[in-house]
């Protein structure tokens, strides 16, 4: 059923063995194998038991940094303001204007506190609050990307949090002036040029420099991704993201040529990510082919892109609209572009995906920067259960409860027969000592 | 500084060495050593490759119950109504009333979907979805607790979820009236026989009678902990819980009998339960101490809430009101009794707790069965970044981004910048397409 091409598969719905195919196309599984998670849990003891010596230790053999002090590892808000103005003014304004609209979106996802008094007096209610603390990882090299500081940190000040440490690792010294100024608009407070396991120890634990925080957030490699799994319970984490993907859903509306451009910009990522469109025209995927080799080799990414459209990526026929949606919910993606004529007729029907880019003019990209919504969304198929990060990732919340005499009385009641119910005596004695006899 | 005391330790908070014995009394750490580790791994890999035969495999191994087919370990909707029937009028009478006010306190959680339209007609929103299928995990044995059925069952109904079904462990195949009439009110949709590391696999995982589900909750031993975390992004799962834990703040309003039972009521879960008073009145902390003793004698649980107020326990004095604020927000609690006057006042300073029970009259084990919020509360100091589970768990949520022609003109400038400064030219291109010429 697969058409062999030599870029991209191109499947079809109706081939008694798609279900296989696409199972086979999605699978993925992060796997930490038994010596990264040897070596995670080896940093992580070091990190805990000495501090800031091994840090400095750690740093020195994987990043190449000769220090003495954690100090030298250490950037105040003044260094990052250097980095705003240093950097060009389009860039600089490029910043403000998406750290502005994340902002402004993310305002909308403020939970607030409440509260109601039933008729006897009692008061059940819920209070929201911010964390106190957390921290941010940022990646090094290659990967550093200002645009993962802005979507990490702004929700967590919009949330109200007081203290945003940053981390990224900064190999051989080379600082990345776009991420700190980066950071510097978001909102971080400081940041420490440390990274890998050890940095990730050292804000779930403390250091003598390093404070330990009540959640870790941010992109990683897989010894970042195996140590926050790792210290998941002693802080906060968020989910551990798997490749990038996009599935776009095209009805022929959106010229083929840009539809290649939004498969490639996936599909640049990494080989691992993952590109897939979807349309019921046989044409019309002909024309996505078309464009798609005739652009590959004007791409200067062209050999990641050409690996990952040849591993992971896909064109599938479906017979109708129908069945792409069947798809989408099954797919569950990061990203789906609706790229037809009549988004909002499907959203209804959408029940699982990260984000929802919706027409023509919705490119995916303009979500990864400057939309307002978040880019840090669930991957291979966790929109199923997980959100997009945001506010609430940074806030948390306790129940209210305030009896009054009567209330007490009332619910005492209920409460001493189902405790006797569950053999827990004390509970049902504690309930009892407040009704009115 | 610990003045020994038969029963609880009594410590000072102006004592020299009070932080570290503090440390030292909440330390908790959740180890699944390296053979619980394996022998779970181990459990996973059969039931995802071998399914049913398994299931049933293990279940006969561990819970002592031969069958041959998985529809003996399956329960439908018209056996829960019957168990239902078959309890005391009493008894259905107290859960009708508590799943009831659970319900009604759970519907104020549900999060809207929301959208805003800027000037040029760019729609940014967040669209919020149930979950499609829940397993709710619930121990057998001695710790079969009706009222966790309704903790965890009622919420994910709130949220919307269509298919609930739940898993609980009959050893020796004693089944628990009690548990399914509570499934029954609380609207599972159906409950399998089966429990330990096997049921959390057959959830995540899917067999031939067990549907997949996407997220799973509920407490359960170290087999199941274990377990739930190795899934963990193969779907989704609540928190990991450590031992059930009260922090009592008193300034001496409430009758010494009454804070010991409360104490008592936390202790009797088991012996690493851990009931801890605070006060800043000698004389009253004598006070309960003469009811602990006085008290416990009484009680059916004796030996349990004896070996857990001696390990785990402690009366605490403090200087003053503010101090005991400051050791409210360091501790973190599950749960926080403010036996006190005016509870109210204190309310703002309370940064991290699970649940707050206000007043003389609100005894926590109100909130354990039928106040209203949720029994499922961050432990271990964990209510510095988790909250009570919620309808929030049960949902999730799509970012929506749909650009007028006009907002990609100005979206695609802003990300071509940022995207050009990451290195990302197809990213770039993408935005590229969409701006006007």
């Amino acid at each position: 059923m697969t058409q062999a091409s030599q870029t991209i598969a191109r499947l079809s719905a109706s081939s008694v063995d798609f279900d296989q195919a696409l199972d086979t196309l999605l699978a993925w599984e992060g796997v930490s194998d038994r010596e990264v998670q040897t070596r995670v849990d080896d940093i992580l003891s070091e990190v805990r038991a000495r501090g800031d010596d091994a840090l400095i230790e750690f740093t020195g053999r994987f990043d190449r940094l000769s220090v003495s002090a954690m100090s030298e590892l250490t950037l105040g808000r003044a260094r990052l303001e250097e980095a705003y103005h240093a950097i060009s003014d389009d860039q600089r304004d490029a910043l403000d204007q998406a750290a502005e609209r994340i902002r402004a979106y993310h305002e909308h996802q403020k939970p607030t506190s409440w509260q109601y008094t039933e008729a006897d007096g009692t008061m059940l209610g819920q209070k929201v609050t911010p964390l106190d603390r957390v921290g941010v990882y940022v990646p090094g090299g290659k990967a550093a990307y200002p645009s993962s500081v802005l979507m990490n940190v702004v929700p967590a000040h919009v949330a109200g949090v007081d203290d945003i440490v940053m981390v990224v690792p900064t190999p051989d010294g080379v600082l990345n002036e776009l991420v700190l100024a980066a950071a510097f608009v978001a909102g971080v407070t400081r940041v420490f040029t440390i990274g890998g396991a050890q940095a990730v120890a050292a804000l779930a634990y403390g250091t003598e420099s390093v404070p330990r925080v009540d959640k870790i957030v941010g992109p990683g490699n897989i010894y970042v991704a195996t140590a926050k799994r790792a210290v998941f319970g002693q802080v906060g984490i968020d989910m551990i993201a798997g490749p990038s993907e996009i599935l776009v859903i095209s009805d022929g509306t959106t010229p083929a040529d840009w539809l290649a451009m939004d498969l490639f910009s996936q599909a640049e990522h990494d080989e691992d990510a993952q590109a897939i469109l979807v349309a019921w025209d046989d044409a019309h995927l002909d024309e996505v082919l078309e464009s798609i080799e005739r652009l590959l080799p004007t791409m200067e990414r062209e050999a990641i892109i050409r690996a990952s459209l040849e591993k992971r990526g896909a064109l599938i026929r479906v017979e109708s609209a129908a069945e792409a949606v069947t798809l989408i919910n099954r797919i569950a993606p990061e990203h789906l572009e609706l790229s037809v004529a009549q988004p909002d007729a499907w959203l209804d029907q959408v029940r699982h995906a990260g984000a929802i880019f919706m027409g023509t003019y919705t490119a995916e990209v303009l979500g990864d920067y400057c939309a307002g919504p978040n880019h840090v969304l669930p991957t291979s198929g966790t929109a199923r259960f997980s959100s997009p990060l945001g506010v609430y990732d940074f806030q948390k919340r306790s129940s209210l409860i305030q009896c009054s005499a009567e209330g007490a009385d009332r619910l005492g009641r209920v409460a001493s027969v189902l405790a006797r119910g569950e053999s827990l005596t004390a509970h049902a004695r504690a309930a009892e000592n407040r009704l009115k006899s």
